[in-house]
């Protein structure tokens, strides 16, 4: 069983969260996790410019090969879409340039493949980070916490979608490993 | 009196249009139009990559001074807003890691500038954008003259903008060129 070492991302303009981890069949180790943060007076175009940059030099140090990110939110307002959208747009653009594959999960992916709960609230979820984590507190920010959840979502994810995917070539008559 | 060069925006995933031209005085020169396409059963990191890396040739072959971009819109849905967000982002990238000035404008201030009528609909800005590039006929898709639209606002603008920020650093004590 091979070792994957995924980074999850919280997409913001203000404060994009991160949290890279690595999973070893059912063991989950915190490599590193914070939040790129920039300052609201900032023109946008710098702002993304150092969003981009910062998630480029974690991507290049600790060399992820998954970045996951949350699929989407309908609960907001169109303006938040919008400036969440931007600041996502480049996180993605970000993990392509470093051939880093990409990994969405919608937000009742993350709650259940965390909590074992589709419905789970905010508290819930960061509390379960910390536990299987073994944090000694809930990582702050909560865009971190969320990022370091979207993380554990897709390491517990990986494996059932490699075996769908090997299903579903043998089936269809290819090859498999 | 210097000539100006622009490059409008219409960002989306799906087309990105774009629109580069020299503003002289009074007059408009259309240099280059068209649109960014990437299909749809492309993964959207790849997608947003095509978007980025198709820019940075326009940035690099044309060398524009100024990205001009529609601001916001709030009469679209949130997955429209939160995908044409990530497209925006992308775009506005480019262009500040080619120094290039952004500057975004409302859909009414866009409406106003090209046709002198804040609540013009689609098919008048079009028409106007035609008239004031001297083009044969309509640039199509609707993108491609939507992005033309939003330069001729910032060729518009740009003088007025220059004005208002020399009163006022001559104002507040600031030496004006």
């Amino acid at each position: 069983m091979s070792s994957l070492r995924v980074m999850g991302i919280d997409p913001g303009l203000a404060r994009m969260g991160y949290g890279i981890l690595d999973s070893y069949g059912n063991q989950l180790r915190a490599v590193v996790f914070g939040c790129l943060e920039t300052p609201a007076n900032t023109p946008l175009a710098k702002r993304l410019s150092i969003l981009f940059h910062g998630l480029q030099t974690l991507l290049e140090q600790y060399q992820p090969q998954v970045m996951a990110v949350e699929e989407l939110f309908f609960n907001r307002n169109t303006t938040t879409a919008f400036t969440v959208g931007q600041a996502r747009g480049v996180a993605i653009l970000a993990g392509y340039e470093h051939q880093v594959q990409l990994a969405e999960y919608t937000p009742m992916q993350v709650k259940l493949a965390v909590t074992g709960y589709g419905r789970a609230d905010k508290v819930q979820v960061q509390t379960m980070v910390k536990t299987l984590l073994s944090l000694p507190t809930v990582p702050k920010p909560d865009d971190t916490a969320d990022a370091l959840a979207v993380a554990i979502t897709h390491a517990h994810m990986a494996p059932f979608v490699a075996q769908e995917e090997r299903i579903r070539r043998a089936l269809s008559g290819g090859t498999t490993p």
